[in-house]
């Protein structure tokens, strides 16, 4: 394994958020916060150490499938440990468990938080907190990808391992252009929102967080009571915007090389809306009886469906309270989640649509034995190589989140509490139903149902197979030798 | 399509099940009941009709895996018609879709009820809604392998569509045989049950009733309260015997060759034992608090894996009352359920373990890209096409279940009643948690969530895939083309 090439990119990691870092130093040094200086200090720490980790250049900078998993997840728990220390230092949040779930959820856009109430925060705290999200939206590494010079195949090892997906499309040829476009375009559309929330009159401040997180698809709110108390106009930017987010990444690019027909045309995507649109349909009907009117019923029923179908996980109504039914049809979209290649959690729409199609493929080879059809998608014929590695996702999904809902289980918390609190850290949603309801924290948790909820939600958020190699004993196979000879060479 | 070949089976199966029904006929004898005559009269009436379909013998008899599945799935439907008509006769259940969810709930060993007593029923209803369990434990279709003739592979193709697990085992190398040793098998370990029952002194009819149930893997009690009033030793011999009939079959039948090293090792059912001694672990572990004493915590928590693991469903105890730990770990057994090749239903041990070994196989591949490593069970490499097949099972199963738990909904219940009612009717369970935990039933269900359930339980008892070929429109392909020609050929 090349270690020196996971040092040296867990060291760039660390500047490059020792950078973001400085962000919310300057929203202190607007409102006038001490809290600021923490930020400054945990900055220069960070790119401190950064500096020294990445102060020899590795002489390989060759990387394989293994270890662009292994450097995908330890960066993102480095990036959480550092994340979380001006919230530990500021006293916002002072339990390490705590901190530390706050930011893993942050990161890997979950929205999840331990926080009973988030007004009394500071702005930098809550820019921070917010920040996270962006960050965590379209990945850290692929922010690496941009800006530094790596060999051969070895970014697309990288990239395989941090992107929403079964599979990794290049728009370009080079993925470090493939890369930069992807975060050109993610920049646009944020600073668009927020432009389109400070005309509904949202404050600057509040207007910029809103659109970080919508970004991310993260929902961490700036508001106790999420979005219930904003305006319909603001609701529905939101809602358009969440969906927006959940869209596979390339249909923009399309758009902006004006392959319009193409990209009007991506399967995904249709069934994406499809299912937003049936979901948003069975709702409404379900609300209209309690409504005030049927334009509120709607407005309430897009939001959450396009909140938790993108895994925003932001709230306009406590949809706990809302009909089984609707209970329901939020529960199966959780599931779902958004297309690939979005900065959107959940198993994603693609996955799905190749499995429905799986099986309606095997009724089919009832019917006529001797038939060879091949599952399509896009257009194109789906490998037999894909279609096995979705199978074994959805596999490892649900061995996962069986130990996720049986570890919870002995805090004594109910069934739906422990599933859908499963859910909505392995898919990084953020609210679930019962006490993880949308006006409910996660503060009442066990410390080790903490850490189970950190663990789905990195796994989550690293499509299972990164975080998963860092437990087995093959993976860490070459240092265990290595020491060993060193040892022997001593004493020989 | 061999459709006269249908025919001829479904006849076949209609006069099996009108000489079944003489058992409620001597029990009415015995007892002195009228109802015996209903079912003498619905006994007779089934024969007739089974003659006539099956007066004319087919020209050919050769069958393919489509035909295959269509005529038992049609078997299964036609032979819970004709077995629910004594139960509205007799008026024990007035209602057709009633009558007709317990006798698939008998018939599929599902075991779940819509009635909320069962004591006040006639002895004959009794005996034959116990009875259902037996002839559905084994199948009905492998018994009539076991007696009439049928050409070539053809056998193998109902033995398929019948049998529970990802694949078929011969025993000897006709298919004919096959069945009749596992019938004898079958029929011989009931009898044991029986005799260890009355040796403990239940009465017996009871013991009758509980052995068949058992065999079935079942779970029709024949008291209000299952099995909490029975004595310790009842309880044992039937946790002991209702582990048993989840074992693979195949295991007997190498203890009857005295092949004991052999049955010894077989993989899956060592899995099974793991799974059936931690699960009641922890549940003893948690239950030792409020029982009056360790043993009586052991065999509560003995009796209720046993029951749900092995797909039986009795209760000794309201399980629906425990711990969440506890509730947490029997809905996972649940899901799991028993040995391929037994008559206990679930998603079987076999495919869970070729599962897990398909997610570590894929770890092992991140690290080892190069290396080829194939999966093995019962120490011989398990075929693509098997793995790929369960593989397929597991995202029909997914579907299936969040559609039934979303058509559920509608009737407004909570979340976990429509989780588990749809677990324990697609793994042929019976009861679930909430509103449908031991000591409830099902008759709150409006008519149509009532018609997912047996939709559910014959899906889940047939292995999904036959049932669901009965609704591609490709199975009746042939029909509709046959007919519109001798439309034409009129017309012409």
């Amino acid at each position: 394994m090349n270690f020196s090439m996971i040092r040296y990119i867990l060291g760039c990691v660390l500047k490059i958020e020792a950078a973001f870092m400085l962000i919310p130093c300057l929203t202190a040094l607007i409102y006038r916060e001490k809290d600021g200086f923490i930020y400054l200090a945990v900055a220069i720490g960070s790119a401190f150490i950064g500096q020294i980790m990445s102060l020899r250049k590795p002489k390989h900078n060759v990387f394989y499938l293994k270890e662009g998993c292994v450097a995908t997840s330890l960066s993102w728990i480095i990036m959480s440990l550092f994340g979380s220390l001006p919230f530990i230092f500021t006293g916002a949040i002072p339990s390490f468990t705590d901190a530390m779930f706050e930011t893993v959820s942050g990161f890997t856009t979950t929205g999840a938080s331990i926080l009973p109430e988030v007004e009394s925060l500071s702005h930098c705290n809550i820019m921070w907190r917010s920040f996270t999200h962006w960050i965590g939206g379209m990945g850290v590494l692929v922010f690496l990808l941009a800006i530094i010079p790596m060999s051969g195949g070895s970014h697309i090892n990288l990239m395989r391992a941090e992107s929403p997906g079964p599979s990794v499309g290049k728009l370009v040829p080079k993925i470090k252009h493939t890369a930069r476009i992807l975060y050109l375009i993610y920049l646009g559309m944020t600073i668009l929102q927020a432009i389109l929330l400070i005309i509904g009159k949202m404050p600057v401040f509040e207007a910029i967080n809103t659109a970080v997180a919508t970004a991310g698809t993260g929902g961490f709110g700036i508001k106790n009571d999420s979005f219930a108390s904003y305006s319909p106009y603001l609701q529905w930017v939101t809602t358009i915007f969440m969906i927006l987010f959940g869209v596979n990444f390339n249909v923009y690019y399309l758009i902006l090389l004006r392959k319009f027909k193409k990209a009007f045309f991506v399967e995904e995507v249709r069934y994406y809306f499809i299912m937003i649109f049936a979901a948003t349909g069975i709702i409404t009907l379900n609300l209209i009886e309690t409504s005030t009117n049927a334009f509120k019923a709607l407005t309430d029923a897009s939001f959450q469906v396009a909140s938790l179908v993108s895994s925003t996980g932001f709230a306009s109504a406590d949809f706990d309270q809302w009909s089984g039914t609707c209970r329901t049809v939020l529960m199966l979209i959780m599931f779902v989640g958004a297309c690939a290649g979005s900065t959107g959690g959940g198993i994603k729409v693609s996955r799905f649509v190749v499995m429905i199609k799986t099986v309606i493929k095997e009724l089919h080879s009832y019917i006529h034995p001797k038939s060879v059809k091949k599952i399509k998608l896009e257009g194109k014929e789906v490998e037999h190589e894909v279609v096995r590695s979705i199978n074994v996702y959805f596999m490892t999904f649900f061995i996962l989140f069986a130990l996720s809902v049986f570890l919870l289980s002995f805090d004594g918390h109910d069934l739906v509490t422990n599933f859908t609190a499963t859910l909505a850290t392995i898919n990084n949603i953020g609210p679930g139903l019962e006490l993880v309801g949308p006006t409910q924290n996660f503060s009442f948790f066990s410390d080790f149902s903490k850490y189970v909820l950190i663990f789905n939600m990195l796994a989550g958020r690293l499509e299972l197979f990164p975080l998963l190699l860092l437990f087995h004993p093959g993976t860490w196979k070459g240092i265990l030798r290595r020491r060993t000879r060193s040892i022997t060479d001593k004493h020989s």
